[in-house]
């Protein structure tokens, strides 16, 4: 039987996420957590036989996967195929006592979906950096902010990235904050009241806090939830898909305005030595990271449909009925995630802007990016706002049709306006505004000052970032 | 023409929600909005002719929406419309300077964004209150806790709720942080670059950052966004729908529950004098309301699903493909969030627990939800763990099965167990362990004493909950 | 109370969609099957006292939604309110005999989907018509085709409406297809056993379906499910929602498209007199009726996933959860609908092309576009295909980069290639190539010969669509 | 690095599907695609060298899928590194002439969905047997029917069984035709006007059609689309995994309903021996693989979700947003569909019905589920229905209130009814109503007989079905 891979861990993810959900890995993690309860129980006072810890441990890295399945084909119970197989190469009983099999994997999953939304906070970091240093060096570039995909304004480059950006720190206080609250399900039993340790313990309500406690520190994970039932909410879940997706919104955002410009050749995600864009037309360089950052996007999408389809659907104190999809979903909505801020730190290092060709299209489009201006100094010189906005838009409306079926090369929308005594402005003073326009942006210099420093104060509480560099990709 | 209603509007939400999403209502924000830029552009210095603003104030509200449209036909834009109709009613073109049309609106929108929030975050504390009282009162109520929808152990009813409670605790969280960093767009301009108003300021950066400040005050929300476009990022809408869906989750978990109970006659959500269960079964009373919640959560879902269609999907500086969308979604989503709370709190008035069925079915049920306090004693009394689970094990599936083919009528498990001797473990122990069972439900009961607590620290951050009441439902 | 109407119905919804949806309209054709029912078991049997039949008739119309709304808050069931008022009305208590509420409302909701369907259909060839209209007018207006949004080969316009009319096309033979099996649940009663109407016709089973027969064909629609529970499956609305889906995508992605154009200054949707681009912008004119389309589309979504989340969620026979979410998800889904394909004609009315500028984009690019003949060429003069493919890119790539840079002005590319000996082709061929590329587009005439033909026949079936015009839009 | 697998595949889908699916097939499947195409060009005309096309199918079972992905990483182009590959394997560069990437991929992947869809329809068919073969067994099992997930009406088993049948088989009909109707892109070249085919064979455009036509013989799919772009439609994407969901939800209303029914112990999904419920709790028979059912349904809406993303988002003639999302999305959908059904068959197999809790239960509800009848009887003798209704749910709410309350032990309803004067039954015909309600249900016989009949007639026409078994499950 030829094993099919998963797709998105094997073209998209890197390997740190890899890691983190590892099969292999997963094992390892519930060996540990076995044998951390195994020793709480025992400090406690639980009686555990001289040697067993000990012989756990020896083999806890002998993980065989095919015989464990062998064993679930018979019990049906996944949880009880791992137990089973630990047990039988440590030559003990002794572990899971007091435990609901929720009571390992849901610790496990939690600690994995921790770890890769700390993973993802790094990278988040990193792409921050990387587009604020763009935007930084672009902070002086001008270029016709467009509207409706038509050109509306004057902006600087800079400034457009900086509004990914700040969409971006939006989102990523909003992943910052969902880890400092998130909670673990912690040691609650069968049906989550404890019954079980405190049978163990004879009762004595303090040892099984206590219990609890030394498992959290295990974990590393500062809080746990109270009154949970055999599993913890499904609406976390949801609650942390929904921060991956927010996450991804900036960056799928930029992703599409990049494509948008490279159809005007204004920028490109750049073209590597022996790249090849289309197969049958030689000429082709494609925005094809672009678009795949779109398309993780809405794979993305998806594994947030499923975890909406079980947050809210808990029948009493649980089942598996989730089982499937979070084995799905949870490592599939962090490789998405985790491949989209990769192809993302690819198109930033890559990314090339053609100024002359940014210049050509400002140039061109200079008297329509001026109207606003003109309508405003309009009003200034004592025009009602609305009887100004009517006459300008009647000139540059005809202005763009004479522009679009050939009647005109030139646009002479200044002159049209110049014409009109209503407006009281003459070709110097409009010409005067039409130069202004070009190389002003209003607070766009200042808003990319304030977006880089963000990221700077950022960067600085999580320097680790500096080492994130986006894996080669296919 | 007949008016079609908005049924969400119509059935389900309270009149308090309603009020917040009025078209009259909007418009009188609107027209409060641009007043209140106009005043601080005066007080700033820019030229308003004495009377214009009190023109303005006296008119504002003669709201003809009638005539609004009127205006919309032509334009075909509707912010155009009402501008335009709200300066022939005062007689003046003074509003709107240096606005771009997203100015105004988003602003408006994202203030009725931010009640609608408020609202929600004040009915769940009632809710929460409403829920806790029931958990608190139902603290010894002992009840078969249910995994995979079949009797597992003991657990409370109390604790059954609390659960929920907790769920709802973590959601209820989330939406606070998120009101709490909130961000409004501010008075940002056509592209973002506050070209416009600085044009009008002479380029005087402080004025244009002062008038922010203070539109800033006049909506009542601490925040703005640093570096948009023309508008907001739409991810910060599905934030807000995604903070509601998380808030159903627990209800609706809880009504599902609700409904599985009112299947065994252990509870009801109640039945009022007059109400009828169905046209052709006389007898019925059915979980309408349970089901309604669950049905108002799917349609939240629905909203979900618009709002992440806009997230990521910013073209350039922005568009209005968002229109439509947020004009359905946003609003709506409330009306849902809202009709769902409000049902939640008649069913929280209204539940019945029937109490002789909840005894019943312990009883019933009671060798069965020993068998874990059976494994941990038999642990105890030194048996190997996985072993004592397959003795158990083997009885427990031979009694079940006898009793379900009619074979045996009593449950006699404790019997079956106590004549195999590898247990070690005659009647009288095991039926100490039933008795014990019965009435024990391990740290149930401090999980409701906390739950309670903790929403009682709410309730004293949010006195104003205690008025809230579920209105009259359909 | 203030009214908030219905957004989409008020906005977007044509006036023979908003009444097949309409609350009193919805009243009516619940009488009249109520009606229908009666009638066909007197004349099967069943004693009805003389005159009743005629009073319930008599009264239909006299429809007060105020008083229904009144009995509903007594009864919390919405059907028993509505016959309550109609016996009162007539004096009667003679129908919904052997009914359950469900055989009524099912009934008339399944029309009313039916009937929606219908519209579609038929406003979907209408559609088809206008686009097959544009499509041929423009069968030879050629144009640089575009993929990943970037110039690739020549095609024509009249190819590009063909390509989303053939995707249209393949929508709307699901959709008829869907029409033709559709089936209603039928008169099954309470559980779906027919057991009441067995019981009034004292267990003839001829005569119930009968009965069952002569409702059909009250309602005109052919088909019946067999074994329904109380409901019919909610998988038959998620199919509905699903078809109307399908059917806006070739208008959305043909919207998305024209965006794009209307960004080259290609193409756009028009410009009415009066229209306002831009509050801030006067001379802006933007797509927003395409915009719209692709909002709407993203509504649609919305309402899809609501019918998702019924569809696989009956428990045993069936309950109300459904309830909301259907009265939100099915009139809305048409509503929006409507709506899109009512702004898909008004764009295929006024859409412009501005030939001008699609002549010199196409000049512009024009060597880039002959790559794949240059290469079809290299090939047939013997060069291999990966080997000739090579060269050409490396030259194209060197090509765009020189122009990108401004290093120079003119697209030398020919010049270039016929200056590499590997290739063999000399200047005058490839400008050969170059002439025949821009005038030549492969089978695209034939494609559009054959989606005009295809409409045709169409158009033939449903003549009715000829009259069918977009109305005024907002 | 360790191999992720999919889980979806590893876990749930079968070998048939997987081997659809498998990356090493798939590469078979482009290389006969390839050849199929230089074969047809060689016949119709095209010069190739003797000896190419035997050196191609001489080396096309060797697949190194590393040495393709090391090609690609300098490619950054999936499918020019396997065609480097092949040609490089083959000593020659003939194949993929006049061909784009998507002529090769847009085939091969409407190949592997059409054999998934077949595969599909036939597990459904061997479904629809398994269910009809129980649904007849059930035929006279009388039951509880359930309304609100409360007792209602008597049904019978096998008709709840149909009806979910009923269910299934309307979706097969769909799925059934979207097989007839689909249709394949064909050869259409780069941007879809097959110029580069037309150039190849020097403008001979019935050569043309001549090899497209060969080429979908080579495929076995009888229709092309016409007027397609660089790629075929994503809406029909989305209309495939629409069918599978429509498909999915029979048996997850099945799979719920049984889960409901487990909980009142009136069947089970199977219990096999060696099975293990819970780790924790040795007594539990969990319904463990119709929750798994239930969480394959989530799973393939996630993937519904993304073929939403994509349908009405073609910029012009395409480009790969699509692509991570249609290799995550088809395989996979066709992986959850197939679990889902392996899944239900295995139900289907094991299912145990507990009849003599069955029989409980129809005698303790007895009076409650005759209350129809009665009103029935009631309107027969002349009581006016809506007044008889109201009698009668008085006594019976008042009952079950009581018994609820443990006031009484067993039902009394007949008693307060017969001595409620204005019904005019008496005891004895109270009881007579209740005797025959019990072993009644109506037309339920019938339509079990007919829905067994409708399945013979599928299996006829799928007679294959008929070898088709659940494979173990896990």
């Amino acid at each position: 039987m030829e094993a099919i891979a998963n797709v998105l861990a094997d073209r998209y993810a890197s390997e740190p996420m890899r890691a983190i959900w590892s099969p292999r890995g997963r094992v390892l993690l519930e060996r540990e957590y076995w044998i951390a309860v195994l020793k709480a129980q025992r400090d406690l006072g639980l009686p555990v036989p001289e040697g067993a810890i000990a012989d756990y441990e020896r083999v806890k890295e002998q993980i065989d996967l095919a015989s464990i399945r062998r064993r679930e084909q018979t019990l049906r119970h996944d949880v009880k195929a791992r137990l089973d197989e630990f047990c039988a190469l440590a030559g003990h009983e002794h572990i899971h006592k007091g435990l609901t099999s929720r009571d390992l994997t849901e610790s496990v999953e939690q600690l994995q979906i921790y770890r890769a939304m700390e993973l993802v906070r790094l990278k988040a970091v990193a792409a921050l950096v990387a587009l604020s240093r763009r935007a930084g060096e672009s902070k002086n570039v001008f270029l016709a902010a467009r509207t409706h995909n038509t050109p509306a304004q004057v902006t600087t480059l800079g400034k457009r990235l900086a509004m990914f950006g700040d969409e971006m720190l939006l989102a990523f206080e909003a992943l910052d904050q969902l880890l400092a609250r998130y909670p673990v399900r912690g040691l609650k039993g069968a049906v989550g009241t404890q019954m079980d340790q405190l049978t163990l313990f004879r009762g004595d309500a303090g040892k099984v806090v206590e219990l609890e406690r030394r498992i959290l520190a295990h974990l590393g994970i500062a809080r746990a939830l109270m009154a949970t039932g055999q599993v913890y909410p499904r609406s976390l879940d949801f609650s942390v898909v929904s921060a991956l997706y927010q996450l991804s919104s900036g960056p799928a955002s930029f992703a599409k305005t990049l494509r948008l410009m490279a159809g005007h050749d204004l920028a490109g995600e750049g073209f590597a030595p022996g790249q090849v864009g289309s197969s049958a037309m030689p000429h082709k360089m494609n925005s094809r990271s672009c678009e795949r950052l779109n398309g993780l996007q809405v794979v993305l999408r998806g594994y947030l449909t499923m975890t909406e389809g079980l947050a809210g659907d808990q029948w009493n104190e649980g089942d598996v009925s989730c089982s499937v999809v979070r084995r799905v979903a949870l490592p599939n909505s962090f490789f998405a995630m985790d491949g989209l801020l990769e192809t993302f730190l690819t198109i930033l290092d890559h990314m090339e802007i053609n100024h002359a060709v940014v210049d050509r299209e400002l140039r061109n489009y200079l008297p329509f990016l001026s109207t606003t201006t003109i309508l405003m100094e309009a009003v200034k010189a004592g025009t009602g706002r609305e009887t100004a906005h009517e006459i300008i838009k009647g000139h540059a409306v005809a202005a763009a049709r004479d522009l679009r079926s050939g009647k005109i090369r030139e646009n002479d929308l200044f002159q049209r306006l110049a014409a009109d005594a209503r407006l009281g402005l003459d070709v110097a003073a409009l010409e005067r505004i039409g130069r202004e326009t070009r190389s002003h942006a209003g607070a766009a210099g200042a808003q990319v000052d304030w977006f880089v420093r963000a990221v700077m104060h950022l960067h600085e509480r999580f320097p680790q970032a500096g080492q994130i560099q986006a894996g080669p990709i296919l």
